[in-house]
């Protein structure tokens, strides 16, 4: 049978890799780097950098695939990304033809691949027609990247944490993180809250702002804007949380 | 000025450790190991095992130190707590006095300091009388190490997830994770939810169980006080989540 390792490697930052993550780096024969295209080519730049710098197994190769784009067109959101994972399935599938009988090939997934990432869930697909087994590897995810570039915790003294999209952000009870925000929700959003905002985090070109979010939603959306159109893409995320008088706004 | 690093060193693998960690360690003058009395000594031993493994720098020195205990009985649970970071923070205030002047000392902190630790919140405390530079390096949560164990992601396509704890365990809507639950709430739920509970989790003690919460919660209920009684101390987390048609069970 053949091993599929699905690696997390970090939100950015090359040492957010971990030694088990390295580790089943070096045992795979084969390393699978998606090529998303021009715009995010940083994204597979850290894949190849990662690879660079701590795979040491001669006997590995690197093998680059094209990832089929989801249909945005589809008025169905589910069905088209229920479509869009049989087309990677397939795609999955054509690659595993290129690992050794009895080998191992790994998939290098951005951040944590529990989080907000379709990799596992397309492997689960590709199992019902291949037998494969299956090792996952957490990573450092974009929030704990945003978290500790902020100097602070994510939840507070024995307090729930709420984890979101934009798409699916409602009013803040809970301290709440959002990811995937491509309308920057925040706008809409209580000006009283608290927000600690972070783009490109990990990266040399890490960018955070905190305060009332009444105070500075306005220069987020300015720096956001002019970030994305000098990068050509950006990924930001942040924390919204009720303000508090006895913690400290920024440490 | 001297220099508080704050290394999460994973939930339980030394293998969690980041080549970020293993860096912020090699800075540090001083490496402080918290001793958390006999029958948690496997956890210090982690801390141990890590320095032993990863620090190479000769100049560096561990310092182990006591952990005042939190009043319990404190009827008041948050003025409970914070007598008990105010102790805290005298006790790293009087460790500061070993690190030399300009020089570092690191924490290290189990999972990711942002997650359910209080050495982030202690620190700013220790800050308002000791001005000190703090640097956070993330590591791998118990949350992260519970998924990845499943071999499940951690939130459905698009949708929000919960983290709480076991005093705060309400009706389950989201997917939500449960940490610090010494009173299995879980036997509270529904039981037509499906959870994946894990205890020990990364260390060759791991125990994982899934399924039904109606088939499975006595047996988690039994398990967790046989492995309980065993090791005289037990760290357990847990995924409860809807059930649905379109995943499998277990993957
Ligand atoms: C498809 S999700 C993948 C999340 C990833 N698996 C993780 O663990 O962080 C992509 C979203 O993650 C967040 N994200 C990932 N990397 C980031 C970074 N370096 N800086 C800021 N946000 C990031 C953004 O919200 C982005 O929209
Ligand atoms: C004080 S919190 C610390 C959490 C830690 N900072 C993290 O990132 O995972 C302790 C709780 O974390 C969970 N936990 C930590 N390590 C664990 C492990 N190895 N296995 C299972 N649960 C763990 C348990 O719910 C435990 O009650």
């Amino acid at each position: 049978m053949k091993t599929i390792l699905v690696v997390g490697i970090g939100a950015g930052n090359p040492e957010h890799i971990t030694i088990q993550a390295i580790n089943a780096l070096n045992r795979a024969d084969v390393l699978f780097i998606p090529d998303k295209g021009a715009n995010k080519a940083d994204l597979a730049d850290l894949r190849r950098e990662i690879i660079a710098r701590y795979v040491t197994n001669p006997a590995s190769r690197t093998l680059g695939y094209a990832v089929p784009q989801r249909d945005a067109a589809n008025p169905d959101y589910g069905a088209g990304v229920d479509d869009w994972h049989a087309a990677l399935a397939q795609r999955f599938a054509g690659l595993l033809a290129d690992v050794p009988e009895d080998g191992s090939c790994a998939f290098l997934v951005w951040g944590d691949p529990g989080l907000y990432d379709s990799t596992i869930r397309i492997i689960e697909r590709l199992r019902q027609a291949h037998p494969v087994a299956v090792e996952i590897v957490p990573g450092i995810t974009s929030v704990q990247a945003l978290t500790a570039a902020h100097g602070i915790a994510l939840n507070r003294i024995g307090e729930p944490i709420h984890i979101t999209t934009g798409r699916r952000l409602t009013a803040v009870t809970d301290d709440t993180i959002v990811m995937l925000d491509g309308q920057t929700a925040f706008t809409q959003a209580d000006p009283d809250l608290e927000i600690f905002w972070g783009a490109y985090l990990g990266t040399p070109d890490e960018i955070i702002i905190a305060g009332r979010l009444g105070d500075v939603a306005e220069q987020i959306v300015a720096t956001r804007q002019a970030a994305r159109r000098q990068h050509g893409w950006i990924m930001d995320t942040y924390l919204l949380r009720k303000r508090e008088a006895r913690e400290p706004l920024h440490p």
